[in-house]
């Protein structure tokens, strides 16, 4: 059965779609233009949860506070989200600010405070402004609404161009289980504006741990398989919250469903991971790297990032440049093991190398197919029988721009 | 002592400088504008020989010729070197092709095949021009004269903008011996056109093997601590060769003047590399980062590179923008122990970040000094006593023109 047999996605779904979810934005005025600046999900009740958090050493305050609710019992009831502060390398301060964050809005929301989770986006080493979002957060319970998923996307965007939002449908014990998801980009880091954040929410009956487990497993192919500029933001976080409202059977591997369910769940997040690196900042196409035959999991997935991070490759990709070169020296550098005499690429369906040999191709076409807005490059490592998909975005002026002008 | 009385620059001094050296440069066709593309340093007698090459697992053929040579005997005489064509990824063929370079070599300066090294550095995958490149050979004898320092220089270009030599003179045992180097650049990898190579030639009295040494350690410190891109050339590498002409007695570490000699192959090799960083393509500026206070010297350096690689960083260095958010951010994500409770950065001689907290600076003075053509930042980690200093570029509209529409 192949991932489209075990999933649908849902037209118009969003974050709300599965039962027990409501969802909204305002705007509290930390981002200067009038634009949603504070968001949140909440639950009719304690919904089982994880999380995924930045590997950088400087973790945001927001993370430390998420990490310990969720540390209290696995369960989240509401997740709030600022844009335009990240509150990042803001010391002691920082810390008892998230903290007061996340105590305004249990008192908002009527939960304890070990049931909210905090995340924030924006400027680095600048103090929250306690005051506005204070009173931001006392107004979110009546903008918190079913029909409020598109103002909570709103409402974590930063540099983004687009709203990133996808629901699937799976089947569990013959009733409808649906999966949601929300994400932001468009950088791995942009410390002053950006950050990756994404929220998932499902109906799923499912405990906390074997959710913990789905999530970190899809991560490490999804989320963590993007790059836009090779750099980690300090504030990254995903969270997965499940309310347990479809009313089928508790969901754990073994269960007959889980297969569908797992799918379901990569599938959104993959499908969000896709979405950041399309809408990196200044890109004007999606980059897929596919790395077949690899000796390990771990080679696969290096060379594919190495080559889907390459500065030269992805001004290649811009330049609508078929220029192998530049991808098989990344595979080269990414310090893994290659034969170095039975590598094969294609760009599309393009083979411009076989077996570590150049392949004479039709430039013309291959120019053709880069001008695309979707371009995909597979290496075959015939090596083994491991592989990978990285994602990622060609690099252009507007890039250099967009980060060389930014915080003035 | 310090280095700077340990030895001198000599003003207008090139690789012919040390005695025993003469170098050259021609046009044999491989570039096809009227560029020189075909240049070599010859010796008087065998010299002792060291060199360093590429970790890409994809080393080009003319590196494995040039390792077999060395490998003989500690010793080269002659070294080849075009631009126009990598001779890599060329398998079986070009590896005949770079001995055939070799061969063609010896004969012209008659000397022994393994007493040649070749190098080359231009488009991969494409066969060489043997005719062409056989016929320049057989010409660069009388090319090769005691004034041919800068055609050397032109014939190893090919998006640098500037050549890169210099000379130092140190004093050994009463006497002058001299140190000289010449580089190409201007990025890690671009391997359609560019590669960085380095050439040292020195008349000091040295054996191969402490030479290989020295060579080896300084490397780590001067050109493995540049970046343009983050990319590694499949070609990339240096070679040092010691004519023993000065006169002067054996040097080994031990010799009451190693340290000056070391101190005066040390700025040859630091000079290089930051020439090549400067001139990295679409550059307007050096980036310096030196880090302090590091708990090993491998943090040190991979902190120092990956903050000199970040794009963010590199961007906003364009822009003159002090954006210290984006050093501490990549300064977190080295994979390096860090304290986050004590790092302090300074952006030339402005203090931005003090034991992690924000200071308030002059940002009109900041974006002036950022506008300068040298970019200083300072790291101090205060967790130990091991420093490093990388150099980089800024990441500008100009590099992304260059590499987009590079083959076309």
């Amino acid at each position: 059965m192949n991932d489209h047999e075990q999933f649908t996605v849902v037209p118009d779904g969003g974050l709300t779609t599965p039962a027990g979810f409501r969802a909204g934005g305002l705007h509290c005025g930390l981002k200067k233009v009038e634009r949603y600046d504070l968001g949140a999900v909440v639950c009719e009740v304690p919904a089982a949860a994880a999380a995924v958090y930045t590997l950088n050493a400087f973790q945001a305050a927001p993370l430390k506070v998420t990490r310990e609710s969720l540390a209290a019992g696995g369960k989240l009831q509401a997740v709030v989200v600022n844009s335009g502060n990240a509150n990042a390398c803001t010391g002691k301060q920082g810390e008892e600010d998230a903290r007061t964050m996340r105590a305004a809005a249990a008192q908002a929301f009527g939960v304890e405070e070990h049931l909210v989770g905090v995340a924030s986006t924006g400027v680095i080493g600048e103090l929250l402004p306690m005051d506005k979002l204070g009173a931001g957060i006392a107004r979110l319970p009546e903008r918190v609404k079913l029909d409020g998923s598109d103002d909570f996307c709103q409402a974590i965007l930063t540099t983004d161009l687009v709203q990133k939002m996808i629901c699937v449908k799976v089947t569990v014990d013959g009733r409808p289980v649906y999966i949601a998801g929300a994400a932001k980009g468009s950088g791995m880091i942009h410390p002053n504006m950006a950050t990756m954040l994404g929220f998932i929410t499902t109906d799923a009956n499912i405990d906390a741990d074997p959710l913990q487990k789905l999530l970190s497993g899809v991560t490490d192919s999804t989320f963590n398989m993007i790059t836009v500029d090779g750099d980690t933001s300090t504030n990254d976080m995903v969270v997965a919250m499940a309310s347990g409202l479809s009313g089928s059977a508790k969901l754990a591997p073994g269960h007959p469903d889980w297969e569908a369910f797992a799918a379901g769940f990569r599938h959104v997040s993959e499908y969000l991971a896709k979405a950041i690196a399309r809408d990196g900042e200044g890109a004007t196409k999606l980059v897929e790297v596919q790395v077949n035959g690899a000796a390990s999991i771990e080679a696969a997935r290096a060379i594919a990032k190495t080559i889907v991070g390459s500065s030269l490759v992805k001004s290649a990709c811009f330049g609508a440049d078929a220029n192998w070169g530049r991808i098989i020296a990344a595979a080269g550098r990414a310090g893994q093991p290659i034969n170095t005499e039975t590598v094969d690429i294609r760009i599309g369906d393009i083979s411009v190398l076989e077996q570590s040999r150049p392949v004479k191709f039709d430039e013309e076409r291959a120019a053709e197919y880069l001008k695309g807005d979707l371009v995909g490059i597979h290496v075959d490592l015939h090596m083994g029988t491991h592989q990978a998909t990285a994602w990622g975005c060609d690099l252009t002026y507007d890039y250099v721009r967009i980060n060389a002008a930014y915080r003035t």
